[in-house]
């Protein structure tokens, strides 16, 4: 890779991937982002911006599945005159088990990512495949996995341990965590903002579709919300978080509910949107919940169970100094900072009413024992910074 | 019943039942009290305690069943010139859904309690038998229910809630909590103890085979770490607390685990037992612990969960005042409450080394901020009090 080339950063979901691709120019500048959303239903779009350009814009995408989408985006971005510089791809990857770091992609690992797909079959093969349709297309593009679990490992054994049979461990069933590029993002953007804070007791609460929290001492993960699986944890838009394990056994029992409808139902039809029954959207609740008990009790218990895995990492801490909100909740919606951060001051939290309407930097009174910060998450930065560094292109 | 009559306590586990007869002279006080153990295994026995005669001794008991067992425990009972004043018997009642109160048994609670065996099928159907035994035997002493979810019952909606489609709470799948008796009797303790404290912020931690919290404020519980069922929370002797729900599909597709063995593993094989492979006893595994690693690490697990937990109360309680240790390792492991409150200083938490270690009422220093104490729980003589109260028996 030409030391001064742009790396094009790949962020793939479920149903949407995210892209940007960055120029090597002092620090690393935003040349084209985007995104495409709706993959395997219908109306595909591709959502393009142009940060010198024209406003964002929609385009329609003919494509009828993943492997589609993923050749229609390729088709459209090798046009763009942003593509021709660009040197390496950077793919967040979801599920890295024991990798603690960012890692070439060589036929090695793509073998090793593959027996893994049974650890995250949602995501990993999505993932694969559209590493392998950038390997076929752009057979000399070095590609660089940035794994979402990889901050966590250094996490202790005792965070790490799930209090279920010993045998699993060894099979590998352990809190992995995920989030990690954000978070490792936050703790960056936090050092630069305030050094000595990024070396203290920090909470990370990342709030956006999936919700998770990390807890950070001495810039180190010493625990995280997300387990073996995302559905761990919080309360989410759409997923549970951490539940009673006897619950399943009577849905059993109850109604004969097989484990497929299980996941199903913590991943897919629980959280916000399953208490609410309206929407797994923060917003949509927000605007209903005067009038709609079922939406005014899936936020309160979002913002319930948030503020007491706060308090269990400031135990876990011994002590917090910073609290940090990121993602598309914790980054956008004051009243849930505010709901969660309400009935903490005993910590030394307190939050600056006007700041934090205005989504500030700082949303802490000035005297407040902990500082309280929105810090605007971004993960595709992380990964083009993931890949210079391992590649070893200026920025 | 005479208003001067004696109170039998029943408190029937799963594989054992607690007794105890209280006479209710000024106060309720003990006559006679013991257990019969092993219920259903090899080695059935009953081991009597009479405060005012010859140390404890051992009985064999010749029964097969749970059924057999109630019945030979009662023909001993009958002999005793104790019960010859009993003239109400009380209950410790698992799971009594909505019920807030103990209740006189009719038989239209009976009936309805065996409509709610589908919610505990592991204690109910037990309980049921033993007050119908009672019942063909003395069918002419009153008996009440004390449910062991009823101190509860007073927690918000938003302790209550599960984040699982909102359909499942229409029938009834919520938070109940459990170890009710345990604290309404230690709150009536501290009460008595220090009457200030017990409408202060309160966490209660009943840390014995089974174990919860509760946090309670003006007298009232606010929320419990046990669920819908008692696999919930903490992590305990052989139960693994609130789990990840992504690792039961997990383990459904690896090894084709069914919902009976993975509601068998959590309740039965996990917890202490589960991660040091060794001992579900709190005291075998201290024993062990400088050899054992999984040992150290299952303690180690033991305690950090219960401190975030503590972590997480102490935020819904906006603060804490006073820290209750109860249970057979909550009043009788003092390196356990040292581990649990290590690092918690900064809530004002110190212990003072050697009333810890004589397991003292008062278990902080004199200028801690947090009272920290050991209280004695009485289950039965929780439910003698309900029974005198409900039946208006002086005491």
């Amino acid at each position: 890779m030409n030391s001064f080339a742009s790396v094009l950063a790949l962020n793939g979901g479920s149903s949407s991937i995210r892209f940007a691709i960055y120029a090597p120019e002092g620090k690393l500048r935003l040349q084209l982002a985007g995104k495409v959303d709706r993959i395997g239903l219908r109306g595909t779009s591709l959502t393009v911006i142009d940060p010198a350009g024209p406003p964002a814009f929609v385009l329609p995408l003919a494509a009828v599945d993943h492997r589609a989408a993923v050749g229609r985006l390729l088709d459209w971005l090798e046009k763009q005159p942003a593509f021709a510089a660009v040197g390496a791809v950077g793919h967040r990857v979801v599920h890295g088990m024991k990798h603690a770091t960012p890692e070439r992609i060589t036929p090695r690992l793509l073998r090793e990512l593959r027996r893994l797909i049974p650890y995250d079959p949602d995501h990993l093969p999505r993932e694969i495949g559209l590493i392998e349709a950038i390997r076929e297309r752009f057979p000399r593009l070095p590609q660089v996995a940035c794994f979402d679990t990889a901050f966590h490992r250094s996490m202790p054994a005792v965070a790490k341990m799930l209090a279920i049979p010993r045998r699993y461990t060894a099979d590998g069933v352990e809190r992995y965590g995920f989030h990690g590029l954000s978070y490792a993002y936050l703790l960056e953007e936090l050092g630069r903002l305030d050094p000595r804070a990024a070396r203290g007791r920090v909470i990370f609460a990342h709030l956006g579709n999936g919700a998770s929290l990390a807890a950070v001492r001495g810039g180190r993960s010493i625990d995280t919300s997300m387990g073996f699986t995302p559905a761990a944890g919080l309360v989410m838009s759409t997923r549970s978080g951490d539940l009673d394990p006897g619950v399943f056994s009577y849905l059993a029992r109850r109604e004969g509910m097989t484990p497929v409808q299980f996941e199903k139902m913590v991943n897919h039809a629980s959280g916000l949107l399953g208490v609410s029954g309206i929407s797994p959207d923060v917003r949509d609740l927000l605007a209903r919940e005067r009038r709609s008990r079922p939406a005014a009790e899936a936020l309160a218990l979002f913002c319930y169970q948030a503020k007491k895995w706060i308090g269990a990492y400031v135990a876990a801490l011994g002590g917090l100094d910073t609290l940090v909100f990121a993602g598309g909740i914790g980054e956008h919606a004051p009243v849930i900072r505010e709901r969660i951060c309400g009935g903490l001051e005993f910590l030394g939290v307190r939050l600056d009413r006007r700041g934090n309407r205005q989504n500030a930097g700082i949303i802490s009174t000035r005297t407040a024992r902990v500082t309280v910060r929105v810090i605007r998450t971004d993960e595709e930065l992380m990964i083009a910074r993931s890949v210079c560094r391992l590649l070893g292109v200026r920025s």
